[in-house]
């Protein structure tokens, strides 16, 4: 485009004559992003140079990734590894990149691995794998809703052809009703390849509530998402039923391991657990989040790999839960809903996908479902990982201090 | 640093002769970053040229922001508004900036945008404002817990002097116990002024704890944190008492918005926030987030702005509320707890930095805390279009299309 | 027994020579009775002469109702209908007992129940029926739980073979197991026709567990109830899967009758159910209780029926639903894990019994099950009408009012 | 009254010409009772005998504990003890009644205790004292909740004048808002002596609402109670902040008591402790429950005392700590929201009185208070042997066992 043409749109955009999401009528997808960037700058008096120093061809993520972009924000991204695991896909060495601004995250992270490959690594499995959605329904009366509640099950190989007909590769599993007076809510539960299936899900599910409308005439769709799904949502049915993947990790740490990596015990790891993550939990009605930061590995994770940072929510619900085996700490980490996937969402971005591939999990895996369910493992022994570390840190009370020491001045 | 010096590097690293984190001690931090890198992608076989095609000057970060770096993860970053808003710090008009790969959702708060605009905008209000850390110390008996609840609030103001002179900007405002059997936790509570403020609370608040065990015998540290924070945790007393920011947002859509913008009614979203958002978030034991998705719309202006996106997860809490006045729609949105600071953390950095400047809410407000402040009544307005769109979306059936058509293929 | 005799065990009983449960060793039921009183008014300085004043045959309660008995204690009942009532059991009109020494309860049902009649009666139907347990394995690894896993379905034909086996009512529908770490908690839910069913439901879960421990070698059981039953307890996954009866009656309330009893409209008291029960009980963390005062009637019907008043923790969890049809109210009370039973338990009892006859629900039913059933249709429509009337109560401000005028003195 | 009169009152009832409630108005007290209970056994053909079978003058309860009274019921209450206890108020040792028609519960709580007496007794202590009534307010706007929330603190001299006005014994001790978008939750908490309490705090919050709708004009009461009391439901505000009595009761009980007692071990009780009421309540979401049966003798208490049995729902919620002192356990039981009370409600009732008399805690204390505060040691003791009991049994499985040798026929 000639510079004439978009300084001309940048003046139309900065006084409001051109709105923010028109540039991508008018102008190609790179220039639409430098004409909205520049229109910013101007109306906010701003420089915004770095956002704009990106050699990313915007044709890429038009229509799919974001709209009325203006350039791209940069996060450091880390790797931590090789961290030994022995997972039913998961198997050997795997070096892990987590991306994030907090300083002393990774170094937690690493230090944990540490421990662990000095017990052998990591035993993970994924016991369980689902994408829900769950619609409302309205009824007349509870007497319509008992007849509906008969007829469900009775129709069910119908409504599933109907759903599964919108995708390639999600696949309904089953459909459970919650009664609350006359709103019946629907769980619609899938298989979704590698895919998190956030998305296909609601495409197979509207055309299954659409199936259910047309054949059961008093119900009546109120949402295609009634939050009995929960998506991005912390909610006591997903850690219950699971949403996503439930992962568990276990490891048995040695006494020396304990004494040599952080100086502390079995025994002294085993208190701050029961203290702080179930006393505490409980005591703060942290009703899904028996653990001390799942959040963090899981939210670093998921930025360096194109996840749904939204749904760190609900993937970072679970139980840390611990045992003295002699003088020995048994670990496990139980993530209830960790929604991931190797394919669709920000998984093809340039950097994003590079980050997969160093875990070998890009792409759809061979066969469908593996990629996402090795990355599900390798996710859940980093979460134990920097379980362990921050369990045996606060044990020794260095917390603040390890804070302190990785270049925090004083706040 | 010369070529075959690197390259040697390079090799130790790969065949584990050197540990990623020990770069750091024999090379500069920008050759530390291409060594690793470099050496990562010979050990997992990869190519990873975009990670590493950044022009960050990785000094500015070590021992700050991320550890074991091999470059920069991008994400698009786009903007909306602008958004009409009367806080009691942010007025007039403002763009917001965010990060995100999931289509249609930058779009979705765009819509929302929007009609509030038409509907004179969002009135916003910080109403309680506060950091917490929550240590728990163990008693030998109840007896010694008695003593210590009459100890403590006579005690206040010396572990006030000693945990204030941690820190700069910090002031602890109060300290709270809960007992449970002979466990008790404190809940500390302090101003932060313009940073979210975790960190200089942990500082504080082990100085705190120093000073309560030299001084109240039977008084045994567990855990500077004991869940009881909650930190990267929902839970209810986040919800109930507040963490970081509770904020308010509130607005009168117009009927005439209403079929305009969405071709919906005031009823018809009124009956979807409460099908879903109540007797939904109800039924599925969503005990802290009674909405639609604030979680999407934190996530995204979390990462544009160098927030921590562990946090999303009790940011995301709060409740949708509506109501019928004659044909149009009262809405508001309340974060309980939204936690986030415009120094610190990833504020510094340079992508980051921008964006908040897009907001003019980087760095140190005048008075302090003024830039949190306005910052936290920008996101709720955000939050609020994000869900009245969302609402009014799934009220006229259009949230799978809305997917599809930003160019979601069928998956 | 000779009085001489009695004299002297009771001063051997106050002497603390002879244990209170020791009476029955050396008395009938009736005297050791008499034995325990005399000797606890000795040693208490107390008279216990009302305690005493019974024409119970303690024989009868002896080994199954309580033990160190030394009287009974004697709470008013009242009855409140006839209440219309449009079950798949109980139809037609009933009269419904309820115990209590709260004043101002079943006057308050008894408003409810007339404007419930005047509107045509309750509709209520049972949508979900099962008694469960819940108890709690541990496994050496998660590589074991795995397997077991898998194992569980393929034997859950003996598992069920060998519980139904201890019992002649209770069938076993199904098991559903739920991993935290290594703890495996398997949810037995029963059919229990008539009967509450947790003390079969013991009991064939115990013979289930022994099974699965002599078959399935690394399955350890730690404890027959793991409290993923939840038994006495209230918690989401009551809630979410039902235990006992999920229950929902609904009503259509007309506006004149609302003006007429209440002199109150369907919108004030929509108005307090959404601001109250759903708001109110959200902010509170009132999880599985978005409702007024279920707690209250149940109570009361299970007082008066020898229910079991332990069960009155998750059998007050539910939901109140409203709506407005024009210028009538839709009301819809769902309970969600109702426990309750005509046979054994306290309903064998000389007065309990009695108030079970008033409902025409003493007793198996014909076919099994029905009784049971009929009378949760009852207690649920006798809920509505408890729900309705505070409800109304409270929009027009006369709580605290009709406390005082039904005798509170100044408290 | 003379026979023929009541007959044909009885008739007019059965025919419906005369109501229940109406009788009162036509009959003295106890003349009432025999019509309704005559009219109610003609309509349901039923013999009520036992339930008229009572020498209870009905003059004392008409108005003040029950309407629309046919008579008593009557529950078995028996005793256990002497529980040695060591609290601010119960020492020495005391008799504990428990009325109860579930078999097995009064030994097993027998059973606690002896084992309780072995290690010393049972120490206790209130931590925390105030019965809540939590009224919900809506406002235009934020803007006029951001003028109320200062307006707030500065009258609550004025508040606290007017509500303390209207009660003799009830202190209004402070007023604390929740937000949730237009609606303000008030939540007053009040010192009511030896009172539960529950009925002066309505009455004293109605007079407080009152002065507040008429000095801030934009506040409008919804209603008195907004469901943050939270009244005869759980809710994680009654956890963490308690609601009547928080209670704590340890003990260390000794390896050869546990041994000799239970046949069992400090280590094996530790784990069901963990297993079943911290990992299982968690697993199950029963957010205000880490116990075991914390219900069934609180219920029995309530019971046999005259207590509101619709208030165990939240007085049953808290938690069970245990910890392994070396070969011993240290066990504790925390009673967040206990509500009760030794004057008022049902506890003037001839057999309560005397049970509560059994405890030397009838009445108002001297000072006022310490009758309930001793009352809730009590308690909180006799539930610690009721933990400790079933933790033991299940360690041994023989739950279902002592179900069944206590006269439970094949169910």
């Amino acid at each position: 485009m000639a510079a004439s043409k978009k300084d001309e749109l940048i003046k139309k955009m900065a006084s409001g004559e051109l709105s923010l999401h028109k540039a991508d009528e008018v102008a190609d997808p790179n220039d639409a992003v430098e004409i909205r960037r520049m229109a910013v700058e101007k109306k906010t008096n701003t420089s915004l140079k770095n956002i704009g120093a990106t050699e990313m061809d915007f044709a890429s993520i038009k229509d799919k990734n974001a709209e009325n972009v203006i350039g791209m924000i940069t996060v450091p991204v880390g790797v931590v590894g090789p961290l030994k695991i022995n997972g039913a896909f998961a198997t050997g060495e795997v070096y892990v990149p987590m991306a994030t601004t907090e300083g002393a995250l990774i170094a937690s992270v690493g230090r944990g691995i540490k421990a662990l490959n000095m017990s052998g690594g990591a035993t993970v499995r994924v016991i369980k794998d689902g994408m829900t959605r769950g619609p409302v329904f309205k009824f007349n009366s509870i007497l319509e809703i008992e007849k509906f509640l008969e007829w469900l099950p009775k129709n069910f190989d119908r409504i599933k052809f109907t759903a599964d007909k919108t995708t390639q590769h999600g696949r309904l599993e089953r459909i459970v009703p919650y009664v609350t007076g006359n709103n019946v809510f629907l769980r619609f539960t899938y298989k979704t390849g590698d895919a998190m299936g956030m998305n296909m899900a609601t495409v197979a599910t509207e055309a299954g509530c659409s199936y259910i409308e047309e054949n059961f005439k008093d119900a009546k769709l109120v949402a295609v998402s009634g939050n009995m799904c929960s998506d991005k949502k912390q909610s006591l049915i997903n850690s219950i039923e699971g949403r996503g993947k439930t992962v568990v990790a276990e490891a048995l740490i040695k006494e020396e391991t304990l004494k040599g990596v952080f100086n502390t015990s079995a025994q002294a790891v085993n208190e701050v657990n029961f203290r702080k993550n179930w006393a505490g939990s409980a005591r703060a009605g942290s009703s899904t989040q028996f653990n001390a930061h799942f959040a963090n590995t899981v939210a670093a994770i998921f930025a360096a790999t194109g996840q749904d940072p939204a749904q760190v929510v609900e993937s970072s619900g679970g139980y840390t839960w611990s045992e003295l085996r002699g003088r020995d700490l048994y670990l496990s980490v139980t993530l209830t809903s960790l929604e991931i996937g190797t394919v669709g969402g920000g998984t093809g971005l340039p950097t994003q996908k590079e980050s997969l591939s160093i875990m070998n999990v890009h792409g759809s895996g061979s066969p469908p479902g593996s990629n996402a369910t090795k990355f599900a493992e390798i996710i859940a022994a980093a979460v134990m990982a920097g379980e362990l570390n921050l369990l045996a840190a606060l044990s020794t009370r260095e917390l603040g201090k390890a804070h302190q020491k990785l270049g925090r001045s004083k706040s």
